[in-house]
């Protein structure tokens, strides 16, 4: 294996690096993927020097050529990747020549590889947020679809994991889609952050001839150019907020995994995954796993690991460029291949799980109505504190007599307070408990349906967006 | 030490809890600093259970009457933690009660812990994200300010930490000045996010009364309230916004100081650091140390660790509110306490520092227009490439010959091409080098009047905002 | 507030400096927990000195002295700190001469606050190291006592959450023994690492006197000596080491948290917190909330952040001794007392949980005995695989006719292999399905009683060595 | 693309899953690395089988021939992976299979994947610490040599990255090798804790036939068995302790390269890189970057990355087997393929580049000696605090007068105390400064020879170990 690298570096050194170094050095086995972004800059680049009068229009033009040419065949998978391309950036001109000839060298005129890889990174984050921006409405839309299906169906609701109040089965699918609005929104952030262009900063301070940056930040799609050269070529932030936006939405994934793996236990039964989501084991014959949420909950770690790496990296950092930079992509892609997989698999589920009904309803036991008894007696004047406290010592009544709360005997209740006197059996009424909580947000059913309607304006508003 | 939590939690309980126990499960020690929104969120409160029907006016009137006296025990400092108190939301009802009797246990009625919480501590990042908006923004205007007053002058830029090419003082200055407004921008998002009001959730489910929320949130100057009661107790997006807006400017002020200990070093002497920015040494006696960077350089690596164990402490959370969400307060608590202390040392710093310009000048050698050279080439019509290519061989021979690239013999220069037959002396000319980068974002004079006249114009809009 | 670190770092500053900037300095609101350490290590430094023949025996003793006294006013918390104290060696040194007048400042002698720092902070390590040693053989003896109790209950066992196999009470708890003491060896290592000593290599270079520093070792109770002035005054190894330790360990109480939280739901009920380590709901009188278990579960993702903040501070630290290194005490000592909290209100957790074996045998179904169906056909000679699939055909079966798998028919197992024409049934005795495993680590009463007197030696061993 | 998943799940499931999922769940990707390890565990598994009686010896020596012939394909890469291939250990198995027939069914007789992954895993993990506690050896190696050739070139010594006190050449390079010291032991800590063998727990509950598990284990290399099968299968603590030994190893990787970045800056020039380890850029012609040591120093941030991401991942995990542990590969893959580049990258570093003694020399002042100049006062009598004040007022003299220390005149010195009234020129001799400092680590020759010494016995001790 030759390496050609000294074409790129030129004459300051006098000997070949060996190839663990080249290996160690070598970015082309993950920025490949860039060449669309890489191509469809140096087109632009090559426009924008003919513009300035620094390559006449037929150089130009037979540069642009040659790039197509480049381009048709990454397409078509015919590139040839050769040993000594140190990255995309040197594979393309490397390329470029072979095809046009000494000309293909006057392309990198007043360019920098450092304002190239900033550039077309940009690029292709601002695609990646679009992409996952469509996935993510994908799955808020599997979420809403099925909310609308059961929005009244009462099933237990939890906090710390022990039942606590009664609420709806849509209300509860419901709350995994504000989360992912959010995530949108970080996205669509993400994305304006990174739609500054960096092209024309070249290494560090900028390029010596007149160059109409904002033309070509107009031709690439950018909304802006940036203000200060050492900082184009620095900058990272696009990158960590990418990342970052993939996080927290890994976050949510990993927590939304969580409730469906325990609620698609025996013991609670809540809901089934079909079998086409779930897996099976070598050994045991009856046993049919939750694996692509325990995935979707573990590649969450996976995602942290990735957001500290890139920050980790970042930190203290000395000079404009350095080489350092070059981890910024990894661990951006993974996260976005893991999201690229997860939201998908995740629609997925929700899509074509079973909400058992039945067992929602035999979970409904009256202490899920502890509050609403409680109220019961703030209505007839006690206090809160003080109703709290009666309803907690019937409550260990029940438990001491091993029966529900709502099977206690008449004289139970008197024998804690005598404001139990009247009628309070319709406190037991889990649908009318329901119906009570009808603010904004809450689980009655004019909330409900206010909030079935926000969520469509903004399923309608975000899948416009993006 | 006697504990009362058998008060708050009511009846439910058979033995009270141990003090190990107590103090593992108690918030106080940090929680207490939320005293104020706490105060201000049970006031708007009270007046929603009074216009609800659920409080008369004058229960209303004598409960805030109440809270505010708690208020102002809180802000004289005669506020008397007890041992009992678990956290600040039972602390402030507890002493309601002290002062205003029963009347005081009403205050929680249609409210849970699980809501209180989540409103105070929104109002807290929202109040949070104002204040360190506003130190950001003196830091960029120390930064702005020293950029203008040496916005040409000259000194070597670096890539790798290497000689790279001229740039001027308030060019490398003002490097500085633009990743802080992505900072800015990041908080104002944050504040966004927070401003979404949890209050009349209840515990997961909602409020059993018809509670105007949208006054509610106008009182307490939310833009708005939350769609879904199970996602309002449980969302800790808004302080994960924070906590992430907080590292990144970390990991941009540890940038800065690296470089600033870099410059400060005896070696480079670009900067000295004022006496009131560094420290000595108890053993040495000649030292000057940059502890002060070296802090804010260190503790970008605290603040990364801080939004890690946010994350993790929130992945995979299993319900509507868990008890692990308590553990989202110290790390934002202790980001926000970094910065308010790091960001304006550092714009001390910046505002005290010395600019060694004698020593910037003695480093401007002529190798930093090595680019220059091979654009003359190009100019000539040499190929970027081949010029490149020739530049290195001509360095190459200086190191040899151990001189500056500038003190060739012109037959030394003719012996790497012929185009070095006419004149090209002028390429060694460092402030014409830099004239001729006048783009947008260069280091041209043209172009650092426009960069200023940005900045200024970002730093108003920025300072009116905020 | 007068601020006098002139005074330490002497006539090199002709300012001094502001408050701001000594707040951001100062480390003594975390490091004066040092104090003991501190002063045991300058009693041995001033005996160090008196062998070297750089103070007289008379010196030495009124040194020594003065040190003890000022430990005497820690002990009795009638030290007073002034605001000038920026660390705790400054406040320790400026008390001594306040008591004994100048001969105090003779024990700085050959000293730094480099070495000084680091000595007192591995032998804080040291001795939180045994501590904590402590507490986890308190927890393993806690979960050796409740499986030596129900070593044979046996109970499902999952995998995925799912029902997998029947295991034993007993086996269950012991699984989370053995994790911990992998955890016992890596403090016993990070104890280790930390024994060595930096004392006497002053900033570093070393000292420039005959100092006897294995003496000193010997006498502070170290292992051994550093063998490199500069390693030992950059070193944190030890402390990354500990507060690794740390983390993993609070890693396995988050999963063992996580357990005993699933399992103390409603639905699971294997298990019911004893009142004394849950707690109630302020809105919700039925909850019994398992906060600490959920405390000590989100804490895993606090000690995550710990770990991972050390990391990225001492990250590309240029040079020997950096103030980024004060950053090393924070993470530590939080991680530290974490863990002591945490540890032994697991232990009691576990201590006085309830085991429900009732609901445990509720859940042991036939399906968990799957497996033992599909051994008992190799057993007939039908090859793994293809027992493996009939076996879940019958599942199927099974799942359709909405029947326990034992409550097939006959003809039903016919109808999927003649294999089911003798006799079967014993395949459905549970006790049985335990005891056929005995092989080392398995659940049969042999290996258990194996298990359980590895789990006692284990515990005798480790008791011995902390 | 078919999916054949079927066969390895069996009967339970009447859907194929569809092809998003199976690329979702498939490890194939990156256990296929595995495959050395899965057929030796398997060689073994089946002489454990034939040993217990499930297999005939014609069974087993059938399996074994088959595995053999597997193994060859894979080891001349003629292995051909099939879509449905999951992972390894069905990959595997299924052209067992086809090589042997339905036999090859027999081979998961009693083992579950859940234990053969991990000792696959484990396997490879103790194979992969001794391949880089090699490369650690040869990195001390490296910069052992390069010590003993410059042990006692004089140079400065910084903290702070300021001039601190005169050190030598030889004893700044030992300085990274003390560190890489306790990073072998780190990996064969985590060796030891790889070595116990899970294989014989099955899925989580043992084998229910008598399996000798220690021959077993003897069999395949491991120390011991595992106690526990709920723990083996889970246990994941040596995949951990591996990435944590790698990641603080590179983080010393990072510091050591942040020193040589700095020192190879035009500034510092105290090194030079030879070219086969620094790159050029691809605009500006003069350029030699230290490429390999910024990757390796931002590699570190990747590494802090991938550990944060495991236990992140690890956290909480409900149930003794859970899909998320197949996340534990990737990043210790990685970490492991990382430093196998950066340790061989980094000894050639080291053995290749220039000292230059020259420029040591140069910037080797007088102010060095600040700290001996306070000692010769404090041999005079005065008190150390008191001489160091008055040593720094000199040093403010010197910087007042721009002139080094040592060019004050007789009466500069007098002016600020009488004790210099006598001889103290020989304080600014460097190499009796260096020769001063004599204990055990510090920079006397003869320290220096003990250090050296020292340093070797551990080379040779660790050499031998691994």
């Amino acid at each position: 294996m030759k390496h050609v690298n000294k074409k790129l570096w030129g004459g300051r050194f006098s000997k070949s690096i060996d190839s663990l170094v080249h290996q160690f050095n070598a970015s082309i086995p993950f920025d490949v993927r860039l060449y669309e972004e890489d191509i469809i800059g140096s087109i632009a680049w090559a426009r924008g020097l003919m513009a300035a009068g620094v390559l006449s229009d037929q150089e130009a033009e037979t540069i642009i050529d040659g790039l197509e040419q480049v381009r048709s065949e990454f397409v078509s998978d015919r590139f040839d990747l050769h040993s000594g391309d140190e990255d995309i950036h040197s594979a393309v001109e490397r390329r470029l020549v072979e095809i046009i000839g000494p000309l293909g060298g006057k392309l990198h005129t007043g360019r920098s590889r450092n304002d190239q890889v900033a550039t077309d990174f940009r690029l292709w984050v601002m695609r990646a947020c679009d992409v996952l921006g469509d996935q993510i409405a994908a799955l808020k839309h599997a979420l809403l679809v099925r909310a609308e299906d059961d929005i009244d169906v009462p099933m237990p609701g939890y906090t710390h994991l022990q039942h606590a109040q009664p609420i709806t089965c849509g209300h509860w699918l419901l709350s995994h889609f504000w989360p992912l609005c959010r995530d949108s929104e970080r996205f669509a952030q993400a994305r304006k952050t990174a739609s500054v262009m960096p092209l024309g900063s070249a290494a560090l301070a900028g390029v010596a001839f007149a160059l109409d940056r904002q033309a070509l930040a107009a031709e690439l799609g950018f909304d802006a150019v940036s203000e200060n050269s050492i900082d184009a070529v620095s900058d990272r932030d696009f990158a960590v907020d990418f990342v970052y936006a993939s996080t927290i939405l890994s976050v949510h994934l990993s927590q939304l995994s969580e409730q469906l793996i325990v609620f698609s236990s025996t013991e609670f039964g809540l809901i089934s995954l079909d079998d086409s989501y779930a897996t099976g084991s070598s050994l045991m014959p009856q046993k049919k796993n939750p694996d692509t949420l325990e995935l979707t909950r573990g590649k969450a770690g996976r995602l942290i690991g990735n957001l500290t790496g890139l920050l980790a990296t970042l930190k203290a950092l000395p000079s404009s460029y350095d080489k350092d930079l070059q981890e910024d992509k990894e661990s951006l892609f993974d996260s976005f291949d893991t999201l690229l997989l997860a939201l998908p698999v995740m629609a997925g589920v929700i899509r074509t799980m079973k909400l058992c009904k039945d067992r929602m309803a035999d979970h409904l036991d009256s202490g899920l109505l502890a509050t609403d008894l409680a109220d019961h007696l703030v209505s007839r004047g006690v206090v809160f504190r003080e109703a709290h406290e009666m309803v907690g010592q019937l409550i260990r009544l029940a438990e001491d007599k091993d029966v529900e709360l709502s099977d206690l005997e008449p004289h139970d209740f008197l024998s804690i307070s005598d404001q139990f006197g009247g009628d309070f059996e319709h406190v037991f009424d889990i649908q009318a408990a329901i119906a009570r909580r009808s603010s904004i947000g809450g689980i009655g059913p004019e909330a409900l349906r206010r909030q079935l309607d926000a969520a469509r304006t903004k399923l309608d508003l975000t899948a416009r967006r993006l």
